[in-house]
């Protein structure tokens, strides 16, 4: 992704320093600041304070978690799969990376488990983002094809997206905002509708930071407007990532996503979700009764962070002291909601039949 | 309602020495405030800057805004009703209230003007009053129903408010709320979701505020959650209000609301409205067509208002500056959705042979 007209990866090893770096995304879009990992505390802090969020970018921060943990001593690769995997239970990349990694450490002699798990690293970093460009490529046939089925096109196509699933949620690229930005690329006129997603805001403040970088046209609502906008005609489609996909096709995103694919369906607009493969689990044909569902600090509701007329990060409470807060962090869009899955693998109907096709 | 156990209503006329008073419902919950109207620029500017707000007290305090122009100038009844017309257009009640104020004093010779307003002012005031607690008594059955009819009675009803419909919205009681209150007043035990209402977050500061004040079990949540909750089976009902309903049963209130009904349609949970016979336009059949729906400022989603760690009231931006934003105010939520609607006269079906009953 650009930022300020450079090039930057979400998570990077820099060679000049044998580094593993990362955008700390707490600061956006405040303040643009990098942070080192040293350690595996390092690496599993900055999943649980999302610095690093996104189920993508979960994964490949937990892969060099693992370098990061045999770096400090070669005999924990146990300790650290165990810690890392414990970090956000409800996307399922990190457990798939995690098996990778361990699959390809625990028969590698101690002494050489340090350079193997940095080959690996490199290797699932590098590949996380060719499979994100990938998704873009395959879900921008489907923008096109609305685009140009579209009637009035003196406007530009209107998108809403929900939370961040773009190059902030993966090393690069992202799914979602992946497919927006082949799309452009490709010559359609996009607008995106951006939800600002509530309680982390991760749309306001993410999304919103993103897609000014890459010169995107977007607007900002509140996760309540999108089924007014909808109604009015002003969404062409939707197109959300997935955190944990169920061989059934029911998709576990970021709490509300399943309000926006109920208007969706409501009002006939194409509900897309892209996801990488590593985000299906083919064990799973119940998404409602058996993905897992965080839930997190009830502060996150309670409080939020911005900048103050000082231009000063400053933190507020919105409700009164003491209230009881409830925080669930992902609610699940069963299939029948789904127009399409956009995968890395093509573009797929949300049916087990399909999506058996991408068992490997 | 209660406030630190003594009883307040949200505007009043105060015979000790002649003065129409309000609750700052800018600073709650944070600050307990209470503000004079001395002018007809101070009743208009509390509409407009939200000082007041739902649509039953908006009705109530342009009453008293009429009767505040008179007194500054008798000639001005036109100029009062107009200029007190133009301040919100979505809630129909407004001009309701205005339309009977005019009624009864454009006929009324210019000396007696002042006093018939002011006569005119505390009976709607007093009637506002009679109307919402009538309201609750119908919705109470409702809930008790579903409270009789629950098989697990260990734990509480869950019923799910958006944005805030209580005493708060109206001069006493509320329409949603009062629902819930007097079901809780005839021992069901209640336990309110509260959606937090993103921009402008009523639920958060107004809802929580209101029930804690009243003494009702309440968790907050983000507007995102409450799919989820139902999915879970965790919401028994949702009661709403309603700023214009039309004749056929489309219902018009705070943005997000529709999103509610969808997933309480999606998961079989009954959604209620909560109004007053006065909030229904009986010349409207179609309200996602028809019903006007006002766009609020930016700096609404742009920035929140909350409390600083040193306990200073703050206001902070969340987003990137500059930010391109879209503000509605409200959504519709079409009849096929609304379970029963609630008024003061009975519970009816949300269509339009059962409505045209309260034509009156």
């Amino acid at each position: 992704m650009n930022v300020n007209g450079q090039h930057f990866q979400s998570i990077w090893f820099d060679e000049s320093d044998d580094s593993v770096n990362i955008i700390d995304q707490t600061r956006l879009p405040h303040r643009f600041e990098i942070v080192t990992l040293n350690t595996l505390h390092d690496a599993c802090h900055a999943i649980e304070s999302m610095k690093v969020r996104g189920a993508p970018l979960i994964g490949v921060t937990a892969v060099y978690g693992v370098y990061l943990a045999l770096l400090e001593d070669p005999n924990q690769l146990a300790v650290a799969v165990d810690r890392l995997a414990a970090t956000r239970p409800t996307a399922i990349n990190l457990q798939w990376a995690l098996d990778r990694m361990n699959a390809a450490l625990r028969n590698t002699l101690v002494e050489k488990r340090v350079e193997v798990a940095l080959q690996q690293a490199r290797a699932i970093d590098a590949e996380d983002s060719a499979i994100c460009a990938e998704i873009g490529a395959q879900g921008a046939k489907l923008l096109r094809e609305i685009w140009d089925a579209k009637l009035d096109q003196s406007k530009s196509l209107n998108v809403l997206t929900h939370c961040n699933a773009g190059a902030l949620a993966a090393v690069d690229w992202g799914t979602a905002l992946s497919v927006i930005y082949k799309a452009a690329e490709e010559g359609v006129p996009i607008h995106v509708w951006v939800d600002e997603t509530r309680p982390r805001n991760q749309g306001a403040s993410l999304t919103c930071w993103e897609l000014g970088q890459q010169g995107i046209a977007h607007t900002l609502i509140v996760d309540n407007a999108g089924g007014h906008l909808m109604q009015q005609g002003l969404v062409d489609c939707c197109v959300v990532g997935s955190d944990r996909t169920t061989i059934t096709g029911d998709v576990c995103n970021k709490i509300g996503t399943y309000l926006k694919a109920l208007a969706a369906f409501d009002n006939d607009v194409p509900f897309f979700v892209a996801l990488p493969v590593s985000s299906i689990d083919f064990t799973l044909t119940d998404g409602i009764k058996e993905i897992p569902i965080e839930e997190r600090d009830a502060e996150e509701v309670s409080h939020l962070s911005g900048i103050d007329a000082d231009g000063l990060l400053s933190k507020i409470r919105l409700c009164p002291e003491g209230v009881a807060v409830s925080n669930f962090g992902f609610d699940v869009t069963p299939a029948r909601l789904v127009t399409k899955i956009i995968t890395e693998k093509g573009v797929f109907d949300a049916q087990e039949s399909q999506l058996q096709l991408l068992r490997s």
